[in-house]
């Protein structure tokens, strides 16, 4: 969301699009980042608790990274066919509550979305405002996998005259 | 940490190893998963808030994860060479408050580590216990970059008993 804090409402909600999660995808990330049994070998998947070959939860999470970041930039480009002024957005300082609810097997698909649920001016920069979001991504059966909350800095088009 | 719940002690740390982020690293990573100016071009970096090319956060989180992965790995080895039992760890049911505190350079070297801050015996399977984690990443400076709270489910040697 690449809007000045002004534009934006509590509530306001972006779907990110979605991802299909291969068999070679989860491997390939998981061989670098997370090579456990289950997330590297389809065999050690199925014998595992899981019962299948699963996405690393780092892979699911810097997914949704991807997903937003691809879409701030359609926002950014759509902003400069107008003519417009960039807000300066970011960046983000964390994350709260990362859970993962359920397992991401081969040939799922996620779809990624992000709602903001709180907003509040910065007391150290007026100039700015804090925008807390809820990230989320649900599988094809609409089952959540996993959630997380996020702030991130965004310019305020008028402080002076609020 | 490969071990029985009863074999685990509040305080327990465990030095995961370093990681060095080079610049190629960075932008292996961010152009997949997380393509911002500054985390894929370090012209565009020097020229952000941050004065240089930045690891994605997420990026700093999945080496953390690769980190332990490794350090359980070698663990697991050495039990099984000393022929005991294995103890059923895992999985993770999330993350509490990820941070990024200070911005990875490339050229910086992170050190990982991992400490026990919690243990309870979990209601719901008397069987195993939840032990929570507080995870590390300084960088050579001994600048904190990273840190975030964690749990995990261990198995207790002795149910039984206690």
């Amino acid at each position: 969301m690449i809007r000045f804090f002004d534009d934006i409402r509590v509530g306001d909600r972006v779907e990110l699009g979605t991802y299909l999660f291969t068999a070679d995808d989860i491997k390939t990330f998981a061989r670098q980042f997370d090579p456990q049994a289950f997330h590297v070998d389809e065999e050690e998947g199925l014998r595992s608790h899981f019962g299948g070959l699963v996405a690393s939860g780092w892979h699911t999470a810097s997914i949704w990274m991807r997903k937003l970041v691809d879409h701030r930039r359609r926002e950014a480009e759509a902003i400069r066919s107008r003519g417009e002024r960039m807000p300066q957005v970011g960046p983000s300082p964390g994350f709260r509550n990362l859970r993962w609810y359920k397992p991401v097997f081969a040939g799922d698909t996620v779809s990624y979305a992000v709602e903001v649920i709180e907003m509040r001016i910065s007391q150290s920069r007026p100039d700015r405002g804090i925008v807390n979001m809820f990230g989320t991504g649900n599988n094809q059966h609409g089952v959540r996998v996993i959630s997380f909350e996020t702030a991130t800095f965004v310019e305020r088009r008028n402080p002076e005259s609020q």
